[in-house]
């Protein structure tokens, strides 16, 4: 019989409501015969404000233990910016290597998008997730002084490039349309610039049936805003594809609704799923946290582990759910529970 | 009697016939006692094809000799990426130390933004011009080979931080609603991000009326199309400048209407002033290229030398423009002749 060992970290702020309605829709959706194990993490802000700690040793080496994590929010403003998310969330994502930080972008049907006149919207981000500006390798001197100076050191490695892009030609290759678009800023970040763009060509040899195009990441932001519809995949560095998503999101319905992958393609180690969006300390406890964009994450999850029709049942439901749905607002839990009742009906 | 020096660069592509029209409404603004004299600098790609320079160093001490500097806009498809943005433009605002990149966004009558319902937009993006990604500094190891590494170094000095945010608290305190914005990434660019906040922080004591707020990157451009009357000042690095000026640029009208100014505020060399589009060379030659942002930058380059009635008076009558305009598109010359007669007036 199969089973998912599934580690849970729910996090900080409205991470923990948001977890338990993907959890929900999860058991609802998968077949008798696979067995769901999970086990809960106690990190974020709590742990961090009792002990110290944000990702001992230990519960690093326990995590690897699983098939998949899912992830609900890091983050809280009684902690100095920067603690949590560098020794936690992104300690993660450099630990078990993911290198494909993976945010599709659809329009559902009866969202709220800024947008004028509804574009038809549906393209996925591929995010660089090991590299880039995020490594961590920067310093300061003099700090606090008049004379500070304070660096932060973009790594770019052939090694950690092709990887990526490889992996975006083959998402780019199974779409319809086929389409991938390098995004970077390569008149300016000339050395990283050219090593993506040289290596983005490189391996574009071996999908002829791919069609390519690069943007600076300045043009991108106006394209997702005036023309969204001509991006089918995107493949960017860590600290674009950050940006690109968060407005992506925005203009796919808002930040509720966004779902991430933190995925290593070799299986070395569990992947992680996640909502782009962030612990919302200001109505976690309200019931007003949308669960969807972890409902979402939760059939990245599963379309990640090879339950293909059961990630497919998902968001064709919450599809349906949000087109069903009335003008009157639904707590976390409704929403949870509308969409557990959809898939496994 | 007074007199302007202005060193003009029309540059690639649409640079020329943007510039052209420029000239023609600062020529009608200008009061009879105040003297024009211009002096035009063939830099660009033209010049790059032929003898292999972007800017020597006679070019650049001549340069030095003016009040202000007009340009249109640099860069062309022949050139290889990076080499007349890094050895031109960027040279240009490094050796002129233009550390306050000035980028003001309103959502003018009458004009295209993607947002719906059209909302309240009047916001300035001070964009640190001199620092951050933007010095240069990185490079590239066994470049080609499979083992290539590539760094971009980001560097930011207290002395760097503090005068660019210094400017923007005196902007904001200028202005009515008196909000300072600070855009960062400092829950994951922590050196850097951490030296902006701490400076942010310090200089804000000096002007108890500003009231201030701070977005990491990815959030801003959120609210930039959710919620952009949010806005009112925003300072930010050189990187997160570029990106959120080609933003708000979107959703107020277009590229076409952004004007930008690279200001250095104590006068020790001329501040320039270009629109924030590049050289389209898709369009060039047909005139279709809209003259206004360069008009409208016109109108900061007078603002910094003084010559406030003027500027205001520009501003005035773009908008009184936009506002009569019919449904017929215009050509570049038109759009120039009708504002050089609208400010004559
Ligand atoms: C919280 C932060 C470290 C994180 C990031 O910058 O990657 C978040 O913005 C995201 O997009 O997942
Ligand atoms: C052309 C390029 C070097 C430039 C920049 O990145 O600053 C442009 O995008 C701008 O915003 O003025």
């Amino acid at each position: 019989s199969r089973s998912i060992r599934l580690a849970v970290i729910p996090g900080d702020g409205i991470g923990q409501e948001v977890v338990a309605q993907g959890l929900k829709v999860l058991t609802a959706v998968l077949p008798e015969d696979v067995k769901l194990e999970t086990k809960e993490y106690d990190l974020g802000a709590k742990r961090w404000h009792r002990t110290g700690e944000t990702l001992p040793d230990e519960e690093l080496a326990s995590l690897k233990e699983h098939d998949a994590i899912l992830l609900g929010a890091i983050g809280d403003p009684t902690v100095p910016s920067g603690v949590l998310e560098r020794g936690l969330l992104l300690k993660l994502r450099f630990a078990f290597d993911h290198f494909v930080n993976l945010r599709p972008s659809k329009l559902f049907p009866n969202t709220a998008t800024p947008l004028a006149g509804r574009p038809d919207i549906d393209f996925v981000v591929v995010r660089e997730g090991t590299e880039g500006p995020y490594t961590g390798n920067g310093g300061s001197l003099r700090t606090g002084t008049p004379a500070e100076v304070a660096t932060e050191v973009s790594v770019n490695t052939a090694y950690g490039v092709e990887r990526v892009v490889r992996d975006a030609y083959e998402r780019a290759n199974a779409r319809p349309r086929k389409k991938l678009t390098l995004v970077h800023k390569n008149n300016v970040l000339v050395y990283a610039g050219h090593l993506w763009k040289n290596i983005f060509d490189k391996v574009g040899q071996e999908y002829p049936e791919v069609t390519t195009d690069y943007l600076h990441v300045d043009a991108a932001t106006i394209f997702l805003v005036t023309q969204p519809e001509r991006f089918d995949v995107i493949v960017t560095d860590n600290l674009f594809g950050d940006i690109l998503t968060d407005l992506a999101a925005a203009v796919t319905g808002g930040i509720g609704l966004a779902a991430s992958g933190n995925i290593n393609p070799t299986g070395a180690f569990p992947s992680m799923f996640e909502p782009v969006h962030g612990s919302a300390p200001d109505i976690a406890g309200t019931g007003k946290a949308d669960p969807t964009a972890t409902i979402l994450s939760v059939a990245l999850l599963l379309r990640h582990l090879g339950h293909e029709e059961q990630a497919a049942r998902i968001e064709t439901e919450v599809a349906a759910d949000l087109e069903a749905r009335g003008d009157a607002p639904r707590t976390t839990d409704e929403i949870g529970d509308a969409l557990a009742a959809r898939v496994a009906g």
